[in-house]
């Protein structure tokens, strides 16, 4: 296999080169670094060079960014893609406006593209073999850059090659209920190809739930319904508006889980040990192919027709009404077409995959300003660089705001007008859209050091979905620090409100503590801080302006990973002006300098004890009867959460009182220590019950319904299962003791430091 | 069952009781300290005050604290360890020598004893049922502390209850290739009972071998030639000289792992989920019992004879000669005896056990010195309190060590002549000899926060085997601060040597840095550092006063875990006068004040160099053939070690420099936070892969021959082995990775804070 060749010629010449770098490095002693003697020990946040930064953040500078970003495609480890690492080292490296150091990290790691040579395709074909239909290749080139030379043929990342062929069922979301729906409607699946649309499930998994169920290949599509608000007309569409033509393809990948899929828990280095690609879990086990709702539309019958709503064009019953879209025809099950529809009776779908799994070289790029104060503590803010096509929004948004963060902080320190208290890193993150790649092997590879030492890890990767108000995903304590950055600068437009007083309008809810608040988000795996706070338990945020859902419901923003997420896109339909990536870029440095050069963290634990309240509140009325009929009390966790509740009221006060003082600089150190490693004992040591690296005992992944504990959630789903024995309400205590654990063991952390 | 019957009324009370302290102890806000005011932040140790308590550890304290401790037998939970609970806590309350805080944690554990109404016994019993001989219950009464009441009849903890019978074979230490051996001399095992030897094997292993073969009950006995240089007369063994009588018997637990049984990673509070006794790994799964030698001497025909070696008892072929021990007979293998015999033809071993597993509630006692400075920074101390029986040398040399350094430093804190820069935690934990199970239970409970501030850990268990020579167990960074404690302190004796001059003379090596040094052991399994170094990943030392090896080759001090284990024993045959206990309170209080009290953390990392520089020379010499033609190339390891080296050479010098400047606190704190952290990357993220809670990447159980990376050597050695295929290859690549990994990511925690 060629990658395996690749990877033979890398081992020695990088185990030289990297031995030549270390001992060049290590050989010659540094000179100690004398950047402490500027900045005093107990220097707060400067409020003038906060102003000065939202002052300096250019709207235009951040345009011209997003043009020269997303000029052409950069899909992970094109030569574009190689490029854009040269441009990005090019600016941390720039004596006016650069950061102290920045370097490349490249890993070695398994990617899947579609073949050049052969592309894939779906094609209708008779029983005698004639091909009746064929379906769009590509998108088509309604702007002229679809058709550009680098644009990447929609596919199923990961999805193996094969050329299955069947009756075509249709599928609503892929999820295991909807196949077992298909079957209690008596419908043979074995054999079958499944037209499915996106959402609900992951892409992956819909492919992984077919296979169990005989299907042999399966195609997805975006449904105006779920991304247009119902709008499906070439007039109504991009160019002529924000929403997704008819030809736009969702490519994505459709690998499970994340980082590099055959050096888990090792980074993916030329030398490392890789798992055998035909072994591993997660990929797609059948072909399987994204297509434009357009072609879709072969649900239906194209003939002329006096009604408004089609007939379908696949046989069998209807499907429910919560599986009809918005395709402009009635949706049936199948199997196979209508006998009087477009196609010859016994006409079945054919799907030719030819995806191909290569080893690349894919670089993250990392930007440092040292710490003056506390060099070793490391504020980490990042966005990946890879795109599917040209990515304007996906991730370019987010990549021309961190670029222009990083260019008006690097003028500062250039001037040496300042410096922050603590370290500051920048990172470009290779390899995102296949699977978090870049930042997962770099978590990998620095696991404990980043452990110890960072504070927060900020994402900014899509910076703004829509121009409406803010959005924030976060941990709680960061609630405190958005807040306070939120408040003081002005949200777009002539409302003269702050971003807070804005955002409160758009989404909020009722806190106990603080009445009427902007309602934050929790973090999910979608995007690079996944291993931050899911693998290493780091406080973690991401950030964007986003949508007025009174206007929209559609699920992304309309051109997401399609051939038409462009510049003139943004500018003409998503941020016109630039002033809502401004007030993100405001937004995100405000919140990165206060945490970099604030003396006391500004990350309130306290904020913890909402959620945590809540998620117990969930447990004992949703699961509390039942657990108790099996003798499961929910007294320890009660315990636990007043626990937790009392030692970070009493850290407060005990900061209060710090603050009021002149602290000790190591009395102040000893508190931010708390502050930063809370989340540290929420990661469960019994591991390997997790699956992959969601070791969080708050925020992994929670498939049932009630919003508590996941672990004690997804066990109680399961113990109630049919057949569920004994065994599986033991887990449901083990869960819980799991939880208990975690909280008594954040407690912990928070309390006075020598009461053990 | 009982126990589960106690559980339940546990659960409720301890939850609502810890409530109740929670809200009483939290709602409270408690002042800052005061504390940090009166000692300065670069203040380094003070080496008047060390001289100071070099001079007042007072032998003849020791002795008093021994003579108390060692009065009564004093099992884990039983009356005498709850009244020495009691004790520790009066001291560490006290007045005039206390230290700030004492307090209890008590964890509800699964425990394993023999019942008093129904001993457990061991009888030779002839074809008709009668019992021709029974084996001696108990110990004999020697010195009347053998016959008083607490006084534990010897068992095998954790070995289940049956009545199995059958022919008794011979299967000297009962490995797995013992087992094998007796196979291929076409003995059929099924059935019988074995008798074996302690030594090599761990206890619990021996029966896990036999039962896989088909062994139904096993006897364990220490032979003579292992613990008594060959003697085995009463007048040559205690109370005439220091020799183990033939009736003593080593009693233990079969236990093959460590922590309380049922809740592995949680710490066993009364409501922690807990599994089902009878599906526990690692326990004995069939009876078995310890006896004493005069018992196994039933291999050997006792009738009067002319030649001075007796015939064998046993019926069948000789055993190998490295089988053979000092009972003074030919062992022969059986199985049965011999016809001739002591015992009618056809007569067989009957092994009653009556064990039982309890529900027991064991407490750890900590006290606390709180640091001036780094109150966050612990530097912790203990050692076990529970025995087997009086346990004047086990424990109890080691506890009344721990008294009399904490009545020193107590009393100086107690006066305002002292406080710690760092905070000191002594501890004695409870349940050790069942399996390490206080100090488990107390990382498991405090996992994070142990893991993110202890300096060290030091265990003093037993502190003298005999009175030779010093001996310290450790990872490679405590050998600094222990060379430069011993320089300094005189060897008892008149000698007029330094403790570390005395011990060059014992054991050394030649070290390629330093020349001739004494000579360092490293940490097994053995006691109460087992979870601090192979769960936590933090730096510890066991340090003792030991043998002269050539005056002896006992296996282990010849009364350990026997009734003999007296406060007299100790005084008359290992430590007359007290002075080697003195020079061990010496040693491990001179370490203890300097890790506490200096300014710069006295741990050499460049010392590991040394092992890493060993470790890759042995898998070069004795792997490194074989691996090339498997395609498996040690340059990645080569790499990592010479990076580890390089980075800890230039902290080394980073340290010096500073140490000539007028440091910044916060830069002290970095460094020590570096030296501080280091063991942490060593612990596998790959966890399930080691077992038990051993996952520390260099200091987890090797069991292949050659001394290199445990992970390594292992998957090498089943690689070796008969039938093994691509996949033991794919492993063995798989724990280099694992090993690269470690060694990157320690090397990155040494390298310049803002090197990533």
């Amino acid at each position: 296999m060629h990658w395996a060749k690749i990877l033979g010629v890398g081992i020695g010449a990088a185990a030289l080169l990297g031995l030549g770098i270390i001992l060049g490095h290590f050989a010659i002693p540094k000179a100690t670094e004398p950047l402490a003697s500027s900045v005093s020990d107990s220097q707060d946040l400067d409020l003038a060079i906060l102003d000065s930064v939202m002052g300096q953040l250019d709207a235009s500078r951040i345009r011209e960014n997003l043009r020269e970003l997303s000029k052409e495609p950069h899909v992970a480890t094109s030569a574009r893609d190689e490029a854009l690492v040269q441009l990005l080292l090019g600016r941390w490296k720039d004596s006016a406006s650069g950061l102290d150091t920045a370097k490349t990290y490249e890993y070695t790691v398994l990617l899947s593209f579609p073949s050049t040579e052969q592309p894939n395709s779906v094609e209708v074909v008779g029983p005698n073999g004639t091909v009746f239909h064929s379906f769009q290749p590509f998108e088509k080139n309604l702007t002229g850059e679809q058709a550009e030379p680098n644009v990447l043929q929609p596919y199923a990342a990961y999805a193996p090659p094969g050329t299955p062929k069947g009756p075509l069922v249709y599928a609503n979301r892929g999820s295991e209920d909807d196949f077992k729906k298909l079957e209690a409607e008596g419908i043979n699946l074995k054999g079958t190809i499944a037209l499915t649309r996106y959402g609900s499930v992951g892409r992956g998994a819909k492919a992984i739930n077919a296979a169990r169920h005989g299907v042999v290949g399966v195609l997805v599509y975006t449904d105006p319904g779920d991304i247009n608000d119902g709008k499906s007309l070439p007039n109504e569409t991009f160019p002529n508006s924000w929403g997704l033509p008819p030809s736009g393809v969702e490519r994505g990948s459709y690998y499970e889980y994340f980082g590099d899929p055959l050096t888990p828990y090792l980074p993916a280095h030329p030398v490392s040990f890789r798992l055998d690609p035909h072994n591993i879990s997660g990929f797609p086990p059948i072909p399987t192919q994204p297509i434009g709702f357009e072609d879709a539309k072969n649900l239906c019958q194209t003939y002329p027709h006096s009604h408004s709503l089609l007939p379908s064009n696949l046989n069998g019953t209807s499907a429910p009404d919560s599986w009809q879209g918005a395709l402009g025809c009635e949706y049936k099950l199948g199997p196979g077409f209508e006998p009087n529809g477009n196609f010859p009776a016994g006409s079945e779908v054919k799907v030719s995959v030819y995806n191909r799994l290569e080893l690349r070289n894919s670089s993250n790029v990392l930007g440092i300003i040292q710490g003056a104060v506390e060099p070793d503590r490391y504020v980490i803010y990042g966005n990946h660089r890879d795109s599917w096509v040209h990515g304007a929004v996906d991730p370019s948004s987010g990549t021309a705001v961190l670029l222009e963060i990083s260019r008006v902080l690097g003028t500062l320190l250039k001037k040496g007008t300042w410096r922050p208290r603590r370290s500051i890193i920048f990172a470009s993150w290779g390899a995102e859209e296949f699977g978090l790649i870049g930042s997962t092997e770099f978590t990998e590879e620095f696991l404990s050091k980043l452990q110890e030492r960072t504070v927060t890890y900020i994402n900014v990767d899509i910076s703004v979905f829509s121009n409406a108000t803010l959005r924030a995903q976060g941990t709680p304590p960061v609630q405190s620090v958005i807040f306070s950055a939120t408040k003081e600068i002005s949200a777009p437009g002539s409302s003269g409100l702050s971003i807070y007083d804005n955002w409160i309008r758009y989404t909020n809810r009722s806190s106990p503590v603080y009445g009427l608040v902007p309602s934050m988000g929790t973090l999910g795996a979608g995007s690079d801080y996944a291993s931050f706070i899911h693998f290493l338990g780091i406080t973690s945020m991401d950030l964007a302006y986003t949508y007025d859902r009174s206007k929209t419901s559609a699920r992304i923003y309309p051109t997401y990973h399609t051939a038409f997420d462009t510049f003139d896109y943004v500018e003409k339909f998503l941020d016109p002006g630039f002033s809502s990536h401004q007030a993100v870029a405001r937004t995100a440095g405000s919140v990165l300098l206060r945490l970099s050069d604030s003396l006391f963290l500004p990350l309130n634990v306290s904020d913890y004890s909402e959620t945590l309240q809540s998620f117990l509140q969930a447990a004992q009325e949703n699961l509390g009867a039942l657990l108790e009929s099996h003798n499961i009390s929910l007294g320890p966790l009660v315990t636990a959460v007043e626990k937790f509740k009392a030692a970070a009221a009493a850290l407060n006060q005990h900061i209060l009182t710090l603050q009021k003082s002149s602290p000790d600089p190591l009395q102040v150190r000893m508190v931010n220590d708390q502050l930063m490693l809370l989340e540290r004992p929420w990661l469960s040591e019994t591991r390997q019950e997790f699956y992959a690296c969601l070791f969080h005992v708050l925020w992994a992944p929670n498939t049932a319904s009630v919003a508590t504990f996941p672990g004690l959630a997804n066990a109680y789903a399961r113990a109630q299962e049919i057949n569920s024995g004994a065994e599986a309400w033991a887990e449901v205590e083990r869960q819980l003791s799991i939880a208990v654990m975690a909280l008594e063991g954040a407690a912990a952390t928070l309390q006075p430091v020598t009461d053990l």
